[in-house]
């Protein structure tokens, strides 16, 4: 799909991100991206301003987590601010991610990516194969975003995870927490991905010793919790699982090894205290310690 | 109560409601009726707009309940739009809803009436008993709303579960998640109902087997929920179930003989996210497949 | 601290609190105090309307307790409105707290404060302790606060519990859902408090036996639960326990020996739903009733 | 309307309102009446916390006033708090607030009344004629409110000031600011009312003359102003006057006998910032001064 | 740019729009069409949204002008819906937009269109050329969009009316209402367009020699009156004109020979109490009735 | 005030601030200052926030004044980020502000301050005071701020003007759109101010006059305009000037010696729409372009 796209792709960054607990070094081995694709979320749009909520909400927080009892150490991270993204033009807006990322992960940088819809995991794992062709993939999610094809398009909030699994092969995605889906992509894509619903803890519990030993990338839609602990984002699914649960998960996972972490579909017009952008910031301070804690114990 | 009353109610139907997955034909076998009384509520008023409400937000969601494992079936359906009622006179609101409800019936129809607020189930019930005498009615809400009187008046939606005990005789009515009563409302009506305080799905596992055979009624007041997952609400009482009990809940009663579903105290104005309108748009959908599969079964 | 202060002091009420089932006695034996201190949070202001939040939202609750199974009896309570302080002067707002809670309890009165934000929590240990020796703490909060200095000064809403542990000496403490803190203050503030990391129903049964017989002060910092049941606080964390889980370790302590209560951080413009006034006047009422109980079966 | 009705009314306020500048002597000369009357409005409802909301506004604004040049003096005023409406029951309603302002208005006392909707007008203005035969009414309003018949019923907030009129007789009430009405109702109530589109002000300065020695009646629909400048009103209506349109025309009122004024329509849970409750209470202070200095002018 | 593209292209209309005062037929002369296009604002999204707001808020108005003095005849009007666009295809949209309008003119109707972002303009100008050659355009707005590119493409809703000056050509656009431009758009326009700085009515009266005779289509953003009076708009411009002054403009064009008129960037999201759609459903009325008067006087 | 108050003092800004069109260069010419005093006011606190929300809208507005017909060149700005104050210490944070803003003069750069609450204005004219002896102020505010005392504190942001009149001597302040003010204030601050009331325009044009050759300081608190433009303030005040009248006095004072600016009360937690923030970085731009354009015609 970059085939000959990327010639004329213009890669430009906004001004560097204000996540606290970040040093002001491009060259840090680990880096916030805020990637705030907003295209095609069918239902409520304004995923573009999530990079920005997270940022805003981490004052809130310690810089140490009382779960993985480690606190960030500013010189590791860098926040490299927004991706500048094209738009109405969703091929270009994707090839311009890929080879954004590809260029961090060329510099040995590993990231957390901020979205932005959910569309972002595909060229950030296209991005994460070259790297790490037997990357397995977590992903947190309500939906199960499976479906071949949505409103005529193949590139969308909806389709994502399927091209995701066509690019991993079937077996290595990991689907946590689903509570919608639809019976035709249930059906179409069994035995592509290991579905697991409307739990997230006890499943990865179950499926961590298959992970052992392989790259693994975390997507979490925040939807995937009740729409009570993360109102703002587009197609909340009454139902989910809780702040607490997510965070436990989280902090369940130190140890292994996490090579790259997207946390989408935070849409903060619809949240009106902020519960949002400060979960998404706990999420980044989690994500930002399991890069560096799974880094320096498997590799 | 309707005695001279009807002779002069005027039944009028605003247009066809927008709740999807429903066909364009009155004569489907379920309906949807949107019930917007809101003349009693003694806190927040604004429970007219639960009907649009629970059909605005239901585009977010997929026809398909994982839950149920079923998906709606458009021909099934049809929303009937808001019955037009008389305002700032609860009488003749209460009489034209009956008969307006008792046309439905006759039809032969079933339906999942959205409130509008609780006093609506007195004229309900009131028309389902004609059609099933032995009618048993399940009530999920935070509030016993057994008071013989309130603020001087015998129909409110503080008084209307007592209200319906006199309609259905004593022991046939149960109330689930009980948090919020009077201790001489509780006194007053004790023997008459089956209260089970603060939980929803255990208790609904023990009472399962008293149901066989039965025709049964839900009366869903959304208020059962804690504030945090239905904040739009009249009378938030906090200390309440999780979205996902209740949802689990309607999904155990899939088999049983569900013969009307009312869903009641939406009130969107004090919802900034949606996440109320969200979670009545589940319950009607589980609900309408509740309608439709107790009738394949039990009959 | 109060020593030549307090000559200069104004200790001055609004007019009376309209908290509901209140008699307008001024010497009824149980009090609720608004202390509106909003000066040293350092993310979001506004918990100056805490107390008023609290009255505007009691109405749409029931003067009975389901948990404790007893009702407040009007004679009983007495809300004195809010107490006025000096703005901008931190230690002249503490000393006036001290005199004017002094005062209250000098007439042999017992009280329920609504912060304001934690800090009120120094003052008015500082006050029982004067009546209460042995006084112990048990406080429900998301955040440790045992800082021993914040932003330069020694008194702020992170630092405040420091504070207090300096007052009733090491192993009084008890710290109930804590989810948030400093490895520093961690390390420092080793051995000077009793922490529970993120519940507290279980861990409030474990340490029952050690309250028996000692008069039990209750610092409930609202921010002890979930953002999702009270946005409305100025430093929200996320992960947090459920109303449920508070009201009923609210319910489980009555028989004990509480005899004093304050509930901070409270901040309204934060919250659109009102859920968090709602749920403060419900843990306002239990509370009042445990002041109440704990007295007739203790002294 | 009042005739055997009112040997059942019960009549009783709330706690004394806290509006700020009154005193709590329930005999001075002029009183503040909360009348929440919230029943027939037919778009969103919620005029019933109107009374709450200029109260809990108004400490933002000064006891002076500008415009007037003079200050409320404390003695004078008195907040009644609200007064205590059946619901359900619109005509009960309506006999209850006639006989509680006749009622004040027999101790010799003049009054402000909040509203609740605008249908109160009527009962008000019955009272008022008995003791001023020859009032006239002056109405700041978007809507003409003239209509004969609304949704099948006489009283209501569409029809009240028809109603009005006929309690009046032709030609003694002046409409301003009208933007919104039915070609209906204008041919109709043709030669019933001078009525002035879209102007306030300018239109007043018209009229003064003729009501040079009449007692006055005001009567305020806070939605005569647009909804920017007051969204939180149940109809709002495009392309109004300003705030200071409105306020400059009350100040420009000074000296006419005003007997009596209401303000009405004030729906706070739809205004976020609070501006509604703040122009109202802003209208309430240059009403109470108006009724003052008329009646030191004009007797 | 339709060339081929249109070969492909879904035309699909969701069920017709609930806006009160139309017909059911869809062959009503005058026609509602919602074009939800939502892709290319650069600071806010959710215009989507825009054709369903004016249709929740319509019902608070009358059918009845006073402006016009004339009422709308349901028969003469009829809501479309709205048209269903593909997603994160700029290109692909506006053909299809363009297609659909096209297909509507060829019936012989005329519409009043409502967005969705500005960029809708550009194929509904396109569709009316074919049949009024020698239109001209007037344009509400406080923004010139007269960029000839902006962010790397040539379609965004910043470059819409320099592309739509390349359609009509030089001298037949006028832009009222204009605050916020850069320096370069103006300079390199110059003499493409005639524009008028800060105020709307003034200017129009001075234009209205030059219409006479003219086919005039009438494009509407909705931030041309100030944030204050239309808080719900992607990007809102401090220093507009009063809603006032935009009704008054529109009241002024009746027997104007209106063919068309567009109404765009209305964003609910981002307006709390309704008043944006509120205005947007005047303007609809307003723009239905000068279809009509236009249509029948000059013609 | 400063004495030894300073030898202490921490003088710490956040990192450099987002506000777009400036350089990264701290040695430009004109500087932003973020000075979040958040302490005095005594109604709605927030003005911490009110940096933040300037920059944060600022995105939304061109560089180009279309008013003063010139764009802001990045190299001339730098935005300093907020200062870092001292929490629940007024005296200290006002010394620390003084000290930090006499480092920035002296350094030859210009500042527009953005509070932060009005109390800001008193250390910025003490420090400008030693390089521009003869200053003069145009306040530009909703209420006069002349009080001697406030709630027993001499410094407040309801005194604040009074101190400044101190500073300054009587006759040098010139105070705009002034609606709101104590009888006592007024006649105790006789002749030594200069106050316009309700408008602002007008006024500054007779001023002019008599403003020629001296150093003009800018004092402009946001409530000067209508709560219906800018609701997100602390002490709003209905019947203001429009956000036009603003923007068109600033434009009018192109070519005035402006030396210094400052923008407070901005307090965005009460603006649902983001409009108070938008005005803000409007006023900003007109400010940054006022001090750039007077140094070059004046000195």
């Amino acid at each position: 799909m970059t085939g000959n796209l990327n010639r004329n792709l213009n890669i430009e960054w906004t001004r560097a991100g204000k996540f606290p607990w970040c040093s002001q070094d491009p060259s840090a081995p680990y880096v916030i991206l805020g990637i705030p694709l907003d295209e095609t979320v069918t239902f409520r749009p304004g995923t573009r301003f999530g990079p920005s909520s997270a940022r805003e909400y981490a004052p809130a927080l310690e810089h140490y987590s009382l779960r993985q009892k480690r606190a960030l150490v500013p010189d590791n991270y860098y926040d490299a601010g927004d991706l500048v993204l094209p738009m109405g033009n969703v091929e270009r807006a994707l090839a311009t991610i890929e080879v954004a990322v590809s260029s961090v992960l060329e510099k040995g940088q590993k990231f957390v990516a901020i979205g932005g819809e959910h569309l972002i995991t595909y060229p950030l794992v296209q991005a994460m194969l070259v790297k790490y062709p037997d990357l397995v993939v977590i992903q947190f999610d309500a939906h199960a975003d499976l479906r071949s094809e949505y409103t005529g398009t193949k590139f969308s909030h909806a389709t994502v995870m399927r091209r995701v699994v066509e690019l991993l092969g079937p077996g290595r995605l990991y689907q946590l927490g689903i509570r919608s889906a639809d019976e035709e992509e249930l059906k179409e894509s069994q035995g592509l991905s290991h579905i697991f619903y409307h739990q997230a803890l006890e499943p990865l519990k179950k499926i961590m010793p298959e992970l052992a030993d392989k790259p693994v990338y975390l997507s979490i839609d925040i939807d995937v919790v009740d729409p009570a602990f993360a109102p703002g984002t587009g197609v909340p699914e009454p139902g989910g699982i809780t702040s607490q649960e997510l965070l436990d998960a989280l902090g369940y996972l130190a140890g292994t090894n996490i090579v790259g972490v997207d946390l989408v579909e935070v849409a903060p017009a619809y949240d009106f205290s902020g519960q949002t952008g400060l979960l998404a910031a706990a999420v980044v301070r989690e994500s930002l310690l399991l890069l560096d804690s799974g880094a320096s114990k498997v590799q």
